[in-house]
């Protein structure tokens, strides 16, 4: 494979930059698509070319297949990374990407076809020594086979509905008494809610932890993992803090753990930067959930422990090149955490708060990174995803990091629509989160909205419009700083003043 | 010593705000003080309580010791940290502050003393082994002498004015043959110029690189150096890009270099953060120069490649504790490369270009750091040092740290004043940077601002006014993007647009 000469960000917001960056750094120019609503994102005026390919909706932008094939054969692109979401994990986009000659920056359409279907998943890593979740391989409709396949597999188990989805016709079962009533229950909510009462039975894991492996394959048979990053802290099923290492493994379970995704990675012949997901329990036992074929949102906290920079690689990899470095090579050094700010009021069910960024200033300094999208007095579209940033620290230890962070997310300053900065400035404070004896069940048993010190919330309404007011022209503060002392004090970009 | 519990900053910008941020980490609430000219810096508005204490002259306000003291008092501090510059390196405020019964962050009023006189500094580090520039201890006037001492030193040598200063009755003699009438030259411009013909021999180093050694000691004895920082880049003799490791040194002279920089600091009894400064000629031989007594502008790099918090260190040392490592814990990890942006002219022999920060966005991103003191809108103060911000990258390997740097360069976003990104950059793509052949003569080697490519330049004025009205209200791009291509292309934040 050649050097790639030009690459085209299928994607939007911080992902997109954050690729533009790195092929930036290797001298590869960029091309930016981009909807209507995203017109003036810095991704597209980083860019060395950017197309505007159609309206709002992704269906007829960032997912609108053929025009980003247009885009590409018209600006002369050779290669396309999808970033993470939109058409990242589209074994038909990958494939037509390959028809029209040009490089996916990721992996094969067939690993992407495989790991996408969570049957095929499993079949495919059952080759290996993959720890699954035990149950049922298939839909049982015997009761006195399922009480047995339960008892082997020890309560509390979970009975879930073959055709289900969404909680429905799903049961915990604490113990054998039970049994009974719960498999009624999950048979007929079964057979009410989708027409067909077959169930699987499942080892019930009472206190889950996320944990995942980066890994990256090469075109040459190489594969190597890049250790774990721990996700357990969740809200609406969805990761809102990451770190790496994880509190909670061992150095022994990190090389099984690291063993098993490389092999599950090999399963399907992968090449490219993937991340396998699993799942822990209490007692330390992991079992493979799922593998995910593209780049992770969260890919920074391994950026920062081992020094990779997991987008070039990818690039080299697409590129054709080996991987540079061996197993042994790869060293963890320090800790980084990453939350995700997103427009969202943890107050109201971490429900999006749309709204412009009426202030909008990024922390900085020693161990501060953040990957973002926007820049003040732009508008959160009401069409994608409501993350504003990525806020990355990074120390010598996990102390030191969450140190960093709750600092960074003080002098984070963003007013016009609630963010998750005061949750996770909670989280970092929190005992459990602290000792690691968290799961992803965090939110539902340690979090009620009134424990949160919302200083960026709407509660400091008029201090945002005050220190707005401050950024936009400095010299309007003038007049507050000749009295003492003042009264403002909530917030952290506010001292005290006085005169001499 | 008890734990710190609350620090008065006494200086300003990025300095005061970068100490500020360590500060917060380690949850010890900070003072700033300001003069009437820094009244909307983000320093000001970091600390936990503010102090106008006079006018913008740094007499009236950050060199007013009885003014600064007062503020402790009344405001319950118990620590002063003094940055760099302004009272930092002044033996008499370092003992007022301990006479008023606070703690100096930084060494004893006695080192200070004697590292800031260059006779008493040589004599202290006499008693060690450390290599100076050869040549006569003390003025000289007998010609013989003279001529004795510079054929054992060997040619080129340098004669220097006794009294002298500012390059006045300093001649550089290449040969035995020139020696006499040099002599007389020198001796007369002496006379003329200081009423004082008395003259000093030295070795003269014809291309010298700047290297300088970080060490740390503490109250208990200890004293380790944490590698070496390489800042030969200068102009008007003052540092603009400094990086560490350096690339001119051996491991064996790092050895060295670094057991030299212990011995001095011992040699003083030296406590705190410090560093130990050294010329290296072309052949590698390294001469002890003199050491400074304080945090260094330039102190970032060491820390992004040691891991080391140097603030937090110092702060540590001053509140009694050991330190926390020995040599043989630190590890040297990557490579750190710093540039300096001055509100500069670098077309104007490097001269201040003081105004308004029309538009002031700063890089991001993986490997990224800036440490600065300004915000958009804010005016550069004429009373102070121009420099805006330290712009710091990270990266496994020099080329990695010299790539992003490009790449960050290319990124930062600053309108209203020139500065020196345009020169720096032309720096990172020199092949005298790229290969390290460089010394503190880069600037009249190579340098001519014809080679500039200044993008962030007046030549751009159109250009930064449309930046700068996308950045203030992003609505108002909408226009140009509806026609294709637009004509702009100059920037490295505007892409070629197209619609499809």
């Amino acid at each position: 494979m050649p050097a790639i000469r030009k690459i085209l960000v299928a994607n939007r917001g911080e992902i997109a930059l954050r690729i533009m960056r790195t092929a930036r750094e290797m001298n590869i120019p960029t091309v930016a698509v981009f909807s209507e609503a995203d017109r003036t994102s810095p991704h597209v005026r980083y860019a060395d070319e950017a197309v505007c390919i159609g309206a709002a909706p992704s269906s007829e932008s960032y997912l609108h297949v053929d025009k980003i094939l247009k885009v590409c054969r018209e600006l002369g692109v050779d290669a396309i990374h999808p970033g993470y979401g939109f058409l990242s994990e589209n074994a038909a986009f990958a494939q037509k990407v390959k028809d029209a000659g040009l490089i996916f920056i990721g992996p094969s359409p067939e690993s992407i076809e495989v790991m996408g279907s969570k049957l095929a998943a499993k079949q495919a890593a059952a080759k290996y020594n993959i720890p699954m979740v035990p149950g049922t391989p298939d839909a049982i409709d015997d009761r006195d086979e399922a009480k047995r396949i339960a008892s082997t597999i020890g309560y509390p188990i979970l009975i879930k509905a073959s055709a289900g989805g969404g909680g429905k016709g799903m049961r915990v079962v604490e113990n054998e008494a039970e049994f009974d009533e719960q498999m009624d229950r999950a048979v007929s909510e079964a057979q009410a809610a989708f027409g067909d009462g077959s169930v699987f039975i499942e080892k019930y894991i009472t206190s889950p932890k996320h944990i995942e492996i980066q890994v990256l394959g090469d075109h040459h048979g190489n594969i190597v993992h890049l250790f774990e990053r721990e996700c357990s802290i969740q809200r609406r099923h969805q990761k809102v803090v990451e770190e790496a290492p994880s509190i909670s493994i061992t150095p022994e379970i990190r090389a099984e753990m690291g063993r098993c995704a490389v092999d599950v990675a090999r399963s399907c012949g992968y090449y490219g930067a993937g991340t396998v997901e699993f799942i822990m329990d209490e007692d330390r036992n992991f079992y493979f959930l799922e593998m995910n074929t593209r780049l992770q949102v969260e890919h920074p906290v391994t950026e920062m422990i081992t020094g990779v920079d997991l987008v070039q690689e990818m690039i080299r990899i697409a590129e054709g090149h080996p991987l540079a470095f061996a197993q042994d090579d790869l060293r963890l050094n320090g800790h980084a955490i990453e939350i995700r700010v997103y427009a969202e009021d943890a107050a109201n069910h971490f429900l999006p708060d749309i709204g412009t960024l009426h202030t909008y200033v990024k922390p900085d300094g020693n161990g501060v990174r953040v990957d973002d999208g926007f820049i003040q007095g732009m508008e959160i579209p009401i069409y994608y995803d409501p993350m504003i940033a990525k806020l990355i620290t990074y120390g010598e230890d996990r102390e030191t990091a969450i140190r960093k962070m709750i600092r960074a997310i003080d002098e984070y300053q963003i007013t016009g629509v609630q963010t998750t900065l005061p949750f996770c400035r909670f989280v970092m404070e929190h005992n459990a989160f602290v000792d690691g004896s968290f799961d992803t069940n965090f939110v539902a048993r340690h979090f009620h909205p009134d424990l949160l010190n919302t200083h960026t919330g709407r509660d400091g309404a008029a201090l945002a419009a005050l220190i707005s007011a401050m950024l936009d022209a400095p010299s309007a503060g003038r007049e507050s700083v000749q009295n003492e002392p003042v009264s403002i004090t909530a917030s952290k970009w506010r001292a005290r003043r006085y005169a001499l």
